[in-house]
Formats: structure tokens, C-alpha cells, sequence
């Protein structure tokens, strides 16, 4: 490293540094403030990216003619590019958040104590989000719009081939704060492409109370393990459907397609299907047929490639894996302990379902199976923020403490107590 | 290190790893445990307690004579002692904590989708849980009872100076257990006193989901800093009281006395009042006879300093010190802003209170402090879970995420999400 570099880095520090300690005053006034001065900041942040839209696709257009040079690969392309629709998503989720409840300040059940004090727990911000994220230019007012909503403030850290673009957006997002008198500081986009800045935040525990990573395994394992602040981390999503004995199976094979087809990349996609032993030899032939139309390739354990031979096989390795892609693998078991514990090996806690007709047997998957999400008849792919309701999300946990599943407003929120008394005194 | 060293050093890991993959095997059991089979053991290990007294008194006559050897502080020495009275209050904190209500399994009120599915969250234990305590032997009792009570398995790992003290009661335990039909490896307790122990339940990211550090601040410090398990911490405890204009001061000063002298040692008790300027010349005196009378060391700031002449000189480093002993800093604010940056600037979060007639500034005040308590009328040293009706605590943390105050069953659980359809597939 030269001097030049050191000074750079010294300065990026001191930048980050002066974000932080932004951020905290900030953190203040987002608290408390009103709902509707929220609102009113969401809803001018959507018509001012409505209104930009010219300029958000001149300056995606530049990222991408960069990232095109660089020779970035088509998925981070299609990731990385802004379209009217897609802005226009933007504009709508801020609306969608603006129109979701406002958690803060809301007081739970108050209990009355032998010592004569009332206990409630009333629900508050986090305080200072960090999200640190890749290409995506809308996570810049989905992030924005959910902190906002829930009284946080939040620092961005996108990546380098977005620069331009969420640059953009965030001058749209620094309009809408304005329109509404919140503090600009309440959403700041780290402006250097610097990577120097992502282990400032990381070790900025001072300033910052979570860090929410969004991009791919590097980078969450990445933050997981340097950060000093605490993370709400999205590691695998190994996702299992399993086709009970009873079901019906035209319709189970159609739920099966579903999950593992509506989009090949998303964290929901199903990896492994798990078949009873008494519907295999029906449905193989079915999900076959169903499969090959669409080229996902099948690969089979022992007993799926007795019924469905030339069927590729799968190896240990397989039911490890989160593809991703086109390619599924296929388990025949004896039922459904024997599917759970394949999924409580196997898997990876983020979403798992059951088809089946049997109440009872849907009764004990959905509380015997510890995944952030369990499911009955329906198909994995709809763990999602929006299809939960939740306005959007800023990510989907695989952590145990604080928030599983898709995060919306209220898992950027915590609780604090509140204690009533009358010059109460302990005895 | 000799050779020798690194054999046991290794076997202590090897240990330590036995036990975290025991652990997550009896998890399994516990996440789906009944309620009354739960309750059943709790009840059980309450009696076994009572039933063991002279064998609990004996153990710990051994600790104590050790520690006595040893040149142990008077303060250590109480928190190691086990007396008839600590006993029983072992097993009436079990009993309470099987009072509590069971929250795992319960499932938040549900959300019907435009696509319809049917969506809630339901309560489910954290998995498995690290307690890393010093010298009080009831933590053994209480860590047990909390975590079992909500479906979670635990690895206890208590002070070398209290190791036969927590062996007999984890005696009872296992007792209790047994008598329930419930895993033994649900509570287990590292039975070496080598610290060696300590490193590899910090680093066993794989078995252990939370750690819960119960003990001094080089203790947390460390465990904060080393541990690659998300930690639920409790750092500083440097509470304040604000005496607002037009209280009662004959109870106003009542209440800044117990809230400092109930117990001095107590995170709860408060280390700094904030005085309002109208009442600061009429109430002072009445504070310095009452706190001399306990023989509390008052220092004061400058205004306080005019109005009492004499005083102790508060420094700048009093307002950020947490005492934990017989003195008070005591500064005069112009009015409850002040009071509340005063709060925001030098306290840790943890418990303030205000003391006042005015209904709108009690709720502002409530609104805008942010600490994981916050008082009206209430003396600081309340918080504690026993007072908050959460049966027993196993800690009281100063995180934001997750859960904040003193953590009973229902901050060792989380939620996931149960989604049901009708063979639903996503458009």
C-alpha cells in the first residue's frame, strides 16, 4: 500500500466515521416522529423516483455500459438493470410501506404487579441499520422505506457497479426527506466505491446496532464473520417440499413445478422434493413428464431410479445443495418422520413444505419442522416479504434470535418496558 | 504448554463437543415438548431442591472453605454462599416459572393473503442455549427452569469456585428431568473447571444458537468479544432518576433513595439524579439528610455545589461511572430536556425514571428515553424479571435486538412463520 493508498483509506475511515456519528443524531428525531411525517417522506420518495425515471435509466445505462465492458456476466446484468417497471416497483413498494400499520410507540397488554406498578412493553426502533448490499439498485428505496417506516435510520453501502444508479435513487430518497423536514442524515449513501468503507461500518459499533447483508454467500459470510455489530444474516435456502401418502397428486405435482420453477434464483426455489414410498410409483411418472417440459434435470435417489430408470443419480453431495438452477433432486422416504428428518438434516431452516390432505399429519409438520417458514399446500416460493404482507423486505433471515423469515417493518423494531407507579418503592 | 496440557486441553474440547451434539439432540425433544410434561419436571427439580438441602449446604460449606483458602472477597463470598433461605428461594423460583404461562406453540393472529394463504407466526424456542455464569450458585437453578420452561436445551458452565455447589444442584435438575421423562442431556453442566471449556463453547457456532453471560464485566467483555455465537449481553447499568418540577418531593425524595439504597450492588440502582432547577434549592436538603442518614457519598455539580457548599465535587468521569456502591453524583438541569440528553449522553440504556405530577411530560418522556426500561414514578431498582412478573430472569440485557430488560421464557423464544394454503401455486 503507498502513502497515497493510506491517506485514501484514512479518509474513507474518517468519512464512514462522520456517517455514523450523523446517523445517531438523526436516530433522535426518527424515533419520535409522527406517522404520517413518515408517510408523508415515503409517498414524496415515490413520486420523486416516478418523476426521475429519465434520469434513473440514464444513469443505470452508464453502470451498465461499465459493467458490459468489464464483462460481467449476464445474471448480474439483468440484476443490476433498472426498466420503467421496475422503477415504477420501486415507487409502489415505498407506497405499499407508507400503507402498512406504524408499529412504534405501540404499547402491548399492561400487567398490574402485587407492588402496584403497571408493566407494558411499548415497541421502538433498532436504532442505526447498516445494509451493505450488490447490484440491485431498488434494494436503495426498499431499504430506505422500511427504515424510514419503522423510525430507523439506515446507512447504504451498495455495490461499486450500481454507483451511478443509486446514486439516483438516493437523491430521490433525500428529496422526499426533505419534503417531509426529516433529517437528511436519516438515509445516507456511502459515496465512495472504496471497499475500505464496508469494514469501517463493520467495525462501527459505536454508530450502527444491526448490519443486514443482501447479496450472495461471499459476502454474507464475508460480514458474518468480521462484524462487530450483529448481523441479520440470509445464509442457504435448502427448501424441501414433501408429497405426503393421500395427496392429490395432480395437484401436488403442480405445487412442486411451482416451487421449484417460478424463478430458478430466488432463496424460496425447492432443491429437494421428498416423496412418500406409497405415491411414488404414481406421481414419479407425473413429475417426470412435468419436469422434463420445462428442462429441469431430475437427479434420483436408489429407490426413485428402481421406478423412473436412466434417471440421473443423485450423491450426498446433492441434497446439500442449493442450486439455484434447473436441476432437482428427488428423495423417495417411508413417510413423513422420515421426511422430517431428512429436512432436519438436509436442510437449511429457511422454508420447507408438506402437501398432504391429512389434518393431523399437517398439524405436527408445521410444529415439529424448525424452519423460518413451514408450509401446507402451498409452494415454497412464496416466502417473500410482499406475498407475506409485509410491504417489502430487507431481507429474509436465517437467524434464530430476533427475526426469522422475510424482514418488513416490525423486524426492524424491538421493544423496551415501560413502568408505571405511583412513588412506587421496592420493599 | 506441555504435552500433557494439550491432551487435556483437547479432551476438554472433545468434551465440550459431546455435549453440544447431545444438545441438539435433545432440542428435538424439547421444542415439542408438552406443557405439563415440562411443568412436571420443573416442579420435580423444585422438590429435589428442597429434599437435597443439607446435601446443597454441604457441597457448598466445600466451596466456601475453598474460597476462604483462597483470600476471596467478602462480596464473592456472599454471592457463593448458599443459605436454608437461597434454597428455598431455588425452588420457589422453579415453582414460578412453571406458573408462567407456555408460550411455544402459540401462533400470533393470521393474515389472509390475496393469494390465499393463510399466514401467522408461531412462538418456538431458540434451540440451545450457553450460560456462562460466575459464583452464584442459583443461576444453575433458574437457567434450567427458564429454558426447559420454554422448550430450550441448555449448556451450563457456572464459576470454578461454586463447582460443587452447581453439581449438586445440577443434580436436582437432572432429578427432575428424569422424573419428567425429558432428556437429560436438556441441562448439562460442564463438569471441568478449565477455562479451556469457556473457548469452545464460545467458538461451537454449530450446536449452541445463543450465549448468555451472567457476571462481571471482564466476564461479558470477553465473551462479547470472542464469542462466534450471537451473545444476549449485559453491560453497564448506570441508572438515573429525574425529579421533575411540581413533584411531591417528600415521595420524590423516597423514591431517589430506594431507587439508590435498596441494594447497592444491583444494576438497577441508580448511579446519577438529575435534579429540576425550580425545585433544586427546596429538595436538595431534604436529600442530603435523608442520604446522609445511609451514609451515601453525595457529589455534586456545580449548581448542586452553590446550593449545598461543601459537597464532593463531581468530575466529569462521575457522570459515566456505575458506583455499584454508596455514591451518588447529583446534578441540577434546567428542565427535563436536559435531563433527557443528560440521559442519552452518559447513561447505558439500561433503566431512568422520572418523578412527576405532569401527565404530558410523563409521556413524552416515556416516549423519547430510550433505555430498556423506563420509569414514571418508579424506582430504578424494579427492574428485575421477578418484579415484572416474568417468574424468574436470565439476565437482563442491554442488546437492542432481540429482547431488551430482564429476560424471562418469553425472550428465550422466537417466531416463525406457518403458511397454509390450498395446494397454492405462486402466479
Amino acid at each position: 500500500m503507498t502513502l497515497e493508498d493510506k491517506d485514501m483509506t484514512s479518509q474513507v475511515l474518517a468519512d464512514v466515521n462522520a456517517m455514523g456519528k450523523a446517523a445517531r443524531g438523526a436516530a433522535a428525531v426518527l424515533s419520535v416522529a409522527d406517522t404520517g411525517q413518515k408517510n408523508l417522506a415515503l409517498l414524496a420518495m415515490a413520486d420523486a423516483i416516478d418523476a426521475a425515471a429519465s434520469i434513473l435509466l440514464a444513469a443505470n445505462a452508464k453502470d451498465l455500459a461499465a459493467a458490459r465492458v468489464k464483462g460481467i456476466d449476464a445474471a448480474l446484468l439483468d440484476r443490476l438493470e433498472l426498466t420503467p417497471a421496475r422503477i415504477s416497483g420501486m415507487s409502489e413498494g415505498l407506497r405499499s410501506v407508507a400503507a402498512q400499520a406504524d408499529p412504534i410507540g405501540a404499547l402491548s397488554a399492561t400487567d398490574r404487579r402485587p407492588s402496584g406498578l403497571e408493566i407494558a412493553r411499548m415497541r421502538v426502533p433498532l436504532g442505526v441499520i447498516g445494509v451493505i448490499y450488490e447490484s440491485r439498485p431498488n434494494v436503495t428505496a426498499d431499504a430506505a422505506g422500511l427504515c424510514i417506516k419503522s423510525g430507523n435510520v439506515v446507512i447504504l453501502r451498495g455495490g461499486s457497479e450500481a454507483f451511478n444508479s443509486n446514486q439516483a435513487v438516493a437523491e430521490c430518497v433525500r428529496q422526499g426527506l426533505q419534503k417531509a423536514g426529516l433529517p437528511e442524515a436519516a438515509v445516507q449513501l456511502v459515496a465512495t466505491t472504496d471497499r475500505a468503507a464496508v469494514g469501517a461500518l463493520l467495525a462501527m459499533d459505536e454508530y450502527l446496532d444491526v448490519i443486514i447483508p443482501r447479496g450472495g454467500k461471499g459476502l454474507v459470510k464475508r460480514i458474518s464473520e468480521e462484524a462487530r455489530v450483529p448481523v441479520i444474516k440470509h445464509l442457504d435456502g435448502i427448501c424441501h417440499v414433501f408429497i405426503d401418502a393421500g395427496a392429490d397428486l395432480a395437484r401436488a405435482v403442480e405445487v412442486a413445478l411451482n416451487a421449484k420453477t417460478y424463478r430458478y434464483g430466488i432463496c424460496g426455489s425447492m432443491e429437494t422434493l421428498l416423496l412418500h414410498g406409497d405415491e411414488a410409483e404414481r406421481v414419479l411418472p407425473m413429475l417426470v413428464d412435468a419436469f422434463a417440459a420445462k428442462e429441469v434435470e431430475l437427479r434420483g435417489c436408489e429407490r426413485t431410479l428402481a421406478l423412473v430408470p436412466g434417471m440421473v443419480a443423485a450423491t450426498e453431495a446433492d441434497w446439500d445443495t442449493e442450486y439455484l438452477g434447473p436441476i432437482l433432486s428427488i428423495r423417495v422416504v417411508d413417510d413423513m418422520d422420515a421426511a422430517m428428518q431428512h429436512i432436519a438434516r438436509h436442510g437449511s431452516a429457511h422454508t420447507d413444505a408438506i402437501v398432504t390432505n391429512d389434518i393431523g399429519r399437517a398439524r405436527r409438520f408445521v410444529r415439529q419442522v424448525d424452519s423460518a417458514s413451514v408450509m401446507v399446500n402451498a409452494a415454497t416460493c412464496f416466502a417473500d416479504g410482499a406475498e407475506y404482507g409485509l410491504g417489502a423486505e430487507i431481507g429474509i433471515s436465517t437467524n434464530r434470535m430476533h427475526v426469522r423469515g422475510p424482514v418488513g417493518v416490525l423486524g426492524l423494531t424491538t421493544e423496551k418496558y415501560v413502568v408505571n407507579g405511583d412513588y412506587t418503592t421496592r420493599g
